[in-house]
């Protein structure tokens, strides 16, 4: 029996006249497409050509909600509460499954954006509100979250089906979380560094931490960037690279 | 057998801090609700709290899609595309409509907000690309337009069933529209007169124009607003008027 | 030589169709506003006629700067950095001053609202881009902060005139910070309560901490707020009853 | 003597984490930059990083005030009132104006940007609201507008200098307006023509329009775009092209 992983990105971040991201290249690539929702990225339009040109090239679509904070890219955090994340989770993935009815689909995930993703891996509180929220809209859902966190622990306890997420251009501390990117050495720029670092979380369940140390860590999707300058690049190399080591990459859909 | 008819009012339009309306209280005497959706007022707490309301007392559930412009209230005209219009709706359905999941209820109608009902009144395509969202998303839903407008007839092209909407305290022009806020003697504030007026429409099929001539209007429902100074005295007393002139009031979902 | 106090009030905090506060009462009775600037709270056509209600009643006009959340009314923290901080109070400074100019008038003070307000009591580098925006646009405006804190020390240190702020209807903790929202008894209800712990702040400098103990404040301006369901009615009671223990209520551009 | 004219381009477009345009090397060719305040684009970051490289290259700073409406890029026109446009106007060039004075400089005009420009240019309402804003906040600005339009007319009226503005890659009308973009050949892409047509417009006072008459227009400034694809190509090279048919090209400031 192989190894099998899915392979995400942050799709749909284009807003009115401003374009972010190689969307057509990436999902060529990818098996799970986040799509923002319109609060810190996104808008109406830009989610139904995202979901429709995911649908054409079958990848799975997750709804990618953000702090409603447009101008800081929901990545500044804010101090919202228990009751508001519920709501504003609820509201995004009711704007994003509209699009995916119109257009014939249906939803596989859900992942938390930028500031909301790092605030609920941490804030067990704000993690269960997350988890409520997807559930009660949809238990088929599959919550993603940043592996070993806080909101992959609410998603299990609340019933959902749980996705541990590892990253491949960001290093590790050694309790788990992301180095900052205000921290010295956050990103892994080197590809194939990238790659070994993604193989070994998979295979063996380990990453090497920037303090030196190994820890355990569970890979069951991959977090890829798409707005670089060899994001494209990079996203295509790597299911081919994964296949080589015996790691197929598929939606994780259809094996979760 | 007798007459029935529905009675709507929007809801749901205070926004963070800022309060409007008196919910609660016309909720207590109203059939359906149309509900905003975070576009031209409301958000996503608001729309929770809303819809369980609304779900406690029995009331019928509507989307209220508006235009993005929280500052004008959704009250200005703005250019938009009929791809534009089709993606709005789409979203705004869908973002209500997990509340109302959450909640364990279901969505009964759809109507257009502010500027965005007025255009669709007599502009045929964006009349229609409403109706397509409105059908793409749920065929089940009904569509709520001015009685007689591009807006039902759209609903109906697409194969959703309508309701034509009457106004209780606003007067008509001979073409069948209302008369702007900006011309003279837009509102009826005497309630004996708006009561008069229903009536006449819903047991007659008729209105008096401005110009004196009468003519031909169908009622499935009625409009009555929820934040004038005596807007709950009067919401309160339409059933009753009503009832006495032998017309029923129920929410459309039960009789269409 | 008797004593003088300055009486401020957040004003033009309105948006669009929605309206707060009671700001024509409200001015008859304050010496300086605290003009919101379209951020958490306000838009150009209530900025506009605020701006020209408190010039034809010569109370002092202030800049509200807030953090850009109007869902949240600026009283969500958020992590901005020093230079957003920076850039958010030269555009807000600016937006009003241009009202301000247009009007015949000219700007007294700043004081940031809400949210931006607390963080930069307690952090210097906030309170220090914060000071350094006032300075830099216009270096005769006087800046509010809470007494005591990091703000008005950064002020001092930028070159700014000063002005220590205490509250009427707040308690204070043993640090001098404002006893938070979320914790028990933040709030003075009892208005004769309130007139004694300004009356003392102003005469003696000293306020009666959550436990116990006598705090040392300096008291340049006392905040009032103008939206509550008695805010009027003590509002319109305190310039008296100061008068009454020999303290003078002035705006204090002309005193400090 | 010879001729002289202003080569002006909309600046400080970006927003947050989106970029847009490429203002740093536009700037080395143009004589006055139209930044944009927040409404339709720009944010105060954005804002006063532009005021800074304008003020370097001794560029003109020109507030390029739109409609508020970020999603469609103020490019969408919507029904505001005179009143409104006078408020959105004055707010906007406040805003951008503390950055100036922040940074040492002094504004030089006022550019209505996309929608809000074209409504300007026929609707006298609006253009004299526009005019009379500008006026009040600082009568020294120059107010641009579409060549022979209502807005400069009305600029005229209000006492302001004012500009007349030609298009170096648009067709225009028999009646003196733009191609509307939905038309067929609203543009001109081959930079030849472009160049011949801003020559003549200068030297001779005339274009040709799309129905092959030949109409009068005067030309103080020439608007060139600074995002696509050979924007800054094309930017490059008017200058020079300009000057070997001894046309001066300088800030309106200095020759107006």
């Amino acid at each position: 029996m192989g190894f099998v992983v899915d392979l995400n990105c942050d799709m749909g971040e284009s807003y009115g006249a401003y374009v972010m991201g190689n969307d057509e290249a990436i999902l060529e690539t990818i098996t799970s497409a986040n799509i923002a929702c319109g609060f810190h990225a996104g808008d109406p339009t830009t989610m139904r050509r995202t979901v429709r040109m995911a649908l054409e090239k079958s990848v799975g679509i997750g709804v990618h909600p953000g702090l409603p904070d447009l101008a800081g890219f929901g990545r500044r955090e804010m101090a919202i509460t228990a009751e508001e994340a519920f709501d504003l989770v609820v509201y995004q993935i009711g704007a994003l499954s509209a699009f995916v009815k119109a257009e014939g689909g249906r939803l596989q995930h859900v992942k938390p954006h930028g500031a909301l993703y790092n605030m609920a891996a941490v804030n067990g509180s704000l993690a269960g509100a997350i988890a409520e929220a997807v559930y009660k809209v949809d238990p088929e859902l599959i919550l993603f979250g940043l592996a070993g966190s806080e909101l992959v622990r609410a998603g299990e306890r609340n019933g959902l089906k749980t996705a541990h997420e590892v990253f491949a251009d960001r290093t590790y501390q050694a309790d788990g979380t992301l180095t900052s990117r205000r921290e010295p050495n956050p990103l892994i720029t080197d590809h194939e560094v990238a790659i070994r670092q993604i193989v070994r979380m998979v295979k063996e369940g380990k990453v090497r931490a920037t303090d030196g140390t190994d820890i355990t860590i569970k890979a069951d999707t991959i977090c890829i960037h798409g707005d670089g300058k060899t994001a494209v690049e990079f996203a295509k190399v790597i299911p081919g690279a994964l296949r080589e080591e015996g790691i197929e990459v598929r939606k994780i859909g259809d094996f979760l």
